[in-house]
């Protein structure tokens, strides 16, 4: 049985998420029912990162099982057929070794959070950024962001319903630049909790109005409590962006 | 009476284009009725380029003259507020000279063509760009562009109903540049021809095809006829960015 690989993009607007619920279409749904037109054939598509309602992807990885053997290019082209309307479409697709797992064989997940930091709203990237109607210090927030780097247990910065084993993660990456009127902040880890990136931004964001110190996001972090995490940041900023594997998972 | 002169940001998607038409939503018509809700005056909103339906702008320019003075910052704000749900923005406005003319001040305008060139359909750039299925050679494009710039007669490159006077303008700036899997088109001068830039974006798009040669687009130029042009690039690309005016003119 043919294993192939799916390289993905959405707009997680319309989308209840990346995994498949009763209330509405998930972007998981809109592959699976896509595939099931071009092929026949009922898979189910396995997906690196459970990106929530709202959240977008530049780079989401999936995996899915055929029967009967396509070549990949087709298969890409026949799925963003089958895809519209949908705001999703397929930029890759390849075959891989049946141990390949969108999901467990990734080494490192990618993730953009985008803030509009200025007094009009959005409307070029509306539902694409979190917008905020005045400046905010990316230094101060890039300067607290530093102090969440490394192994720790992020309990504060988890969603109560994360259903992860441990709350400890190593954060490998939280930077936050400026770009013209948006803020930036990157954040890569092997995996993440439920919410942590959010959590973190929402956090950092308080930094950026002068109303937490990095001291008070090195506390929160410290307390291990959910409830000493700052608001958590909206969905329509957030990008996953690109999950890395090792070589030989490919 | 005082005279305000605004920065906007829109989506042209859903607009007829700037100007007033009886068939639609205009920004244009937009902001003036945004006004008035606001100041109870009704107005005449002068801009300094009158896109085309689905042209987007990033600084777009306008100007109009009230009866009763304003803080700048409050009709901002308060214009606003009553644009909504349109997807156009006031960015920024300050009171100017009552010989300020945001179309006949302006000295420069410049414009960004963004095309999206990649297999899968654009999902998060949806009506934001021109799609193209397949790599274009950029190079190729750049290279033909400068035979574009400096003053011509661009009678090849206008809309049969565009209504200058003059088909003969100077184009300061055409460069081609790769972004990613976008190729975007700058184009700079003190005021262009109807449809003109996406006109030039079309005939490029044949060179980056490597259906046209650079001396292709030079002689379509040289024929200064309007059935030499490539098929014109469609509006979704198109983003009026900035305008320029003089120091004085402020």
């Amino acid at each position: 049985m043919p294993r192939y690989r799916l390289l993905i993009e959405y707009d997680g607007t319309p989308f209840v998420g990346w995994q498949i619920q009763p209330t509405g279409v998930s972007v998981q749904g809109a592959l699976e029912e896509a595939i099931l037109k071009l092929t026949g054939e009922r898979v189910s598509v396995r997906g690196a990162g459970r990106t929530d309602s709202g959240v977008h992807a530049r780079g989401q990885v999936a995996h899915f099982d055929l029967e009967r053997a396509w070549t990949p290019s087709k298969l890409r082209d026949g799925t963003n057929f089958y895809l519209k309307p949908n705001p999703a479409a397929v930029l890759g697709c390849s075959e891989v070794s049946p141990d390949f797992d969108a999901r467990f064989s990734a080494t490192a997940r990618h993730y953009l959070y985008r803030i509009l930091a200025r007094r009009a709203p959005p409307v070029l990237e509306r539902n694409h950024v979190w917008w905020i109607p005045r400046a905010l210090d990316a230094k101060a927030m890039h300067e607290a962001a530093a102090g969440l780097v490394g192994r720790h247990d992020f309990t504060t910065f988890r969603a109560t319903q994360c259903q992860a084993k441990s709350p400890v993660r190593t954060l490998d990456r939280l930077e936050v630049t400026r770009a013209g009127d948006e803020i930036h902040v990157r954040a890569s880890a092997r995996s993440f909790l439920h919410n942590q990136v959010r959590s973190m931004v929402g956090s950092l964001k308080l930094v950026g109005d002068k109303k937490w110190t990095a001291s008070d996001v090195r506390a929160a972090l410290d307390a291990k409590d959910r409830t000493a995490c700052g608001p958590v940041a909206p969905a329509s900023g957030l990008y996953l962006m690109a999950v890395d594997y090792d070589v030989e998972a490919r």
